[in-house]
């Protein structure tokens, strides 16, 4: 299952759609075409209750050089609110919107290649909608650092940041994507989506109020059918048998 | 001072309390009557002025394996309420719930052994209650990633992601955490219970509004006895006398 | 270009206004003086649209004592509200709120020798108004070791936790400053202050809302004579020619 699009590839199995920005020759830079084309995708992908994790990848020697320079404008920032974890896999460079792709998505995976920037400011605009995804992933410091002098930083810094979660020769890094997503395909598809959900809503409240919502939700979760069988299985050490697969 | 009790023992020396949860057979799993028993303790601690500092520990191979799977609830945060900071000794497995009581302590050492998860996800049932206090302690990546994965960190992980401050030889544990329950027991205890409170609420507030509050906070420490004695002493270069020991 | 103040002396140049403590025989213990004669300065430096980076930095072997004890008061954050970066340049120790000083700084420098803590529980007092320019840089756990022990850390440590961002040897480092302070002044004025004043403000903003501002500011900077320069010098591969320098 391939899609043609020139600019977003798609691809799907087992449970994980993949979509691969496609303009190498460009850097996979964003442009309107691009954005509206992994728009489309990322709003397919939400309706979709088969697909238990996304993965944005790309094309090339690069990840994402960031807009297109005359069509530049906000990107929103759809991970956080779909419905399922987004695993960014990085490979070569990833400069403003493109590191503002890696920072909003879930998760992380990055070639030793990868290399982070928020490199707006060399060209006289900072990046603001990057800032607030990296700001959120970094410790403050460190974000404005990238971002006052658009210096780059290497895959092994952006792991010790936390930007990315796991960093390995480019050779293994779709093993190591695939271990990732398998772990995730291999639980209750309602757990996970719950847990997407109630992560992100939960990190905006006050002490008080998450705790009370995440007690809300656990009581919910306890109630669905895999939750059940969850700890059935567990007890009786055997391996779940979910029924939203 | 040793208590009775079966399922938290409590023991006091030189202004620590030390609650040991004591189902070791049980991965000491937090089952309702558990909690109710650390519940009670943590409240007696809370109304004693002569408690400087608080452990919770536990006996046997593990810390804690969260909750008895079939009496799952969520857990209160009772310690961020508590008016003394509170430290966790952790050895073996800390997972679930077990996992959030480490997080929601304000200091946590942590034996070589120590390993932490939160793994509800691998019963059907994501670990929403953890989640609120492990979002608060690492970066959010490395938390979806736990929350996602289910799989374990190691003790030194653990460290360099800030979900634990100290680490050691099992066998070298409660040197480490005597120096610095020590350390804390040295201070004004005024002093001590006043920065507890205050370093939780200032957190929530925005930064004009926790200078606002940490000015007056302050204001009100400088006429504590403790902070004029303080001051006396370490201009004359003797060690402080403080009036609540 | 020096100032002749006895307590905060002022130097000019290419751009970078450094403002430098001078009570070494003191520790550069803030007193009410030098905290008059700093606040001037920084007011100076606010209202002066030829300054591109501040640095705060300090004589002698200490960078900052903190308060004089008999004239503590808390600190006001300045340098979160200053219009540019501001950069600590920190050799010796940084207590209290000489720690605070650092933290609240936008970027910071270290020495080898640098070392750090929030030291006033040691004299009877909760270091407050530090505790939260603290907590605002490093994880929760660590802030409350340090604030609840009085230890110091290291600069190595300091920079593994995110409270500075670079450290070199002692007899390197305003080489190091300078390859910093000059990154940000060989960007364009405009976006550096429009960055600064953003990056703090979304910090404190729900993620929608933040979003939202981030793009509203890009909008703006968008418009701004350096952006169009910026990015016709980036097609053209040339060097931009900022019109504010």
């Amino acid at each position: 299952m391939q899609d043609d699009s020139p600019l977003v590839r798609r691809h799907e199995r087992d449970g994980v759609t993949t979509l691969t920005l496609n303009r190498p020759a460009q850097f996979n830079a964003l442009s309107e075409e691009m954005l509206e084309a992994l728009g489309g995708e990322l709003d397919r992908v939400a309706d979709d209750v088969h697909v238990r994790c996304v993965v944005i990848a790309a094309e090339g020697r690069a990840f994402c050089a960031g807009h297109d320079l005359k069509q530049m404008r906000a990107t929103p920032d759809e991970a956080y609110y779909l419905p399922v974890p987004v695993v960014a896999r990085v490979q070569g460079i990833a400069t403003a919107a493109g590191c503002q792709l890696v920072a909003s998505c879930d998760l992380a995976v990055a070639a030793r290649s990868a290399r982070f920037a928020v490199s707006g400011i060399n060209a006289g605009l900072f990046c603001s909608t990057p800032a607030v995804a990296l700001s959120r992933n970094v410790a403050r410091k460190r974000a404005m650092e990238m971002l006052f002098t658009g210096e780059f930083i290497d895959a092994d810094q952006a792991r010790d940041w936390g930007l990315v979660n796991r960093v390995t020769d480019d050779a293994a890094l779709d093993d190591m994507l695939d271990a990732l997503t398998a772990s995730i395909c291999a639980k209750s598809a309602v757990a996970v989506r719950t847990g997407k959900a109630m992560f992100h809503r939960q990190l905006a409240m006050p002490l008080d109020e998450a705790y009370a919502f995440a007690g809300e939700v656990m009581a919910r979760n306890m109630m669905a059918e895999d939750a059940g069988e969850g700890i059935d299985a567990f007890i009786e050490k055997r391996p779940p048998q979910w029924r939203h697969r």
